[in-house]
């Protein structure tokens, strides 16, 4: 049996876009979605999620959702703190949450799905995604598959085919499927290049390097890697 | 115990204008939140929230979203077909259906209660609610439900207070709480007064008549209510 086409949330990160690739050579991908909705590297991210889908032939929808920054608190968007360095850590971490993110983004994805005759959302939820963030933990993800199954007329499902890689199998498999990740962006900061000391550009770092790759990315600073936290 | 403060989903419609006295009588309500999303009677039922808002001095949020018209293809919306008349019939009413609109409102709904620090979101889903819209339906709040609990740190819960309730029973209730009706919005055709013959006019009328109590709405025409499909 075929796949149901898909709609792919695509931020224009490493794991997004390598889930863009994945479901573009397992089968039809209907609409790749992003969200601009005001963190500090949506511009760099995006742009990056727009040149791989024309690279793909790909339907590009960009969702603006204005109201992030207007309502929300949190460091990862415009007009919130200072993005912290270092490892991810539970505290340092909180403050990069935006309450209900995937709970928002897979709700607008569903309804795009159902809009357009789309049989499943793709996204790159992956076994190193964080726990301290509420909304990728399984018991979210188990209630969001439900309401989104049995509240679309289609029975959308939602598809993790990285689920259980970690972020260095998935530079890996993108690898393999000839991904550009020089074309893909993860810095939260969202400066001209990658800061390589937030907690993300360490994670982007981290995977290549266990991957064995080489890290196509410019970094402002490349200090040695820390020990992530037991 | 006192509930928690809550996120009351406010349209301004009959329902939702009752769920906010409700919630408002019962306890705090945080914010209440409208969502614009380019619906042909939007702007009418949207200034009816605000001014509920004020006059109970709760604080209003209104969520542009933009993409609704762009994407979405359905004869509520703005530039869609025009507005069925009569009682809802399972094919009359598809044609109104906004893919996964509750689950997409319920998402940002949660978001807004994580960032506040309200516990709860109220919702006037209620007894008539036509399951022919995937999202009314028990399986899809269950689902979205545990979703929104899991997803959130504060453990959001979804309230619907008037699930057993049928729209004659709200307006009674709304009755007893002093709301005044001509400041709520039903028609789904936006005009200068209500059409009184679509199938949300043709709803709005009947509860009235069932509950035995005045309507004070000024309709286009009144012709007379047809019987319920069986």
């Amino acid at each position: 049996m075929s796949l149901a086409p898909a709609i792919v949330l695509l931020s224009g990160g490493m794991d997004s876009v390598t889930a863009l690739y994945h479901a573009h050579s397992t089968g039809a991908v209907s609409v790749a979605v992003s969200f601009d909705y005001g963190s500090k590297h949506n511009e760099r991210e995006i742009s990056y999620a727009a040149w791989h889908c024309e690279a793909l032939s790909i339907r590009h929808e960009v969702i603006h959702l204005d109201f992030f920054t207007r309502i929300f608190q949190s460091s990862l968007l415009q007009g919130g703190d200072a993005i912290p360095d270092g490892h991810y850590a539970e505290e340092n971490m909180k403050q990069t949450v935006v309450p209900f993110r995937n709970g928002i983004m897979l709700a607008i994805a569903a309804g795009i799905a159902e809009n357009e005759g789309a049989g499943r959302l793709v996204i790159a939820a992956h076994a190193g995604d964080h726990t301290i963030y509420p909304d990728c933990r399984e018991c979210f993800m188990q209630g969001m598959a439900q309401a989104v199954r049995e509240g679309t007329y289609a029975q959308v499902s939602i598809d993790r085919p990285f689920i259980s890689m970690d972020k260095a199998k998935i530079a890996t498999r993108g690898t393999a499927l000839g991904i550009d990740y020089r074309k893909t962006w993860s810095c939260y900061k969202g400066g001209e290049i990658h800061c390589g000391t937030c907690g993300t550009c360490v994670e982007r770092r981290e995977a290549f390097l266990l991957a064995n790759l080489t890290d196509p990315t410019d970094y402002l600073e490349t200090p040695l890697l820390p020990a992530a936290p037991c």
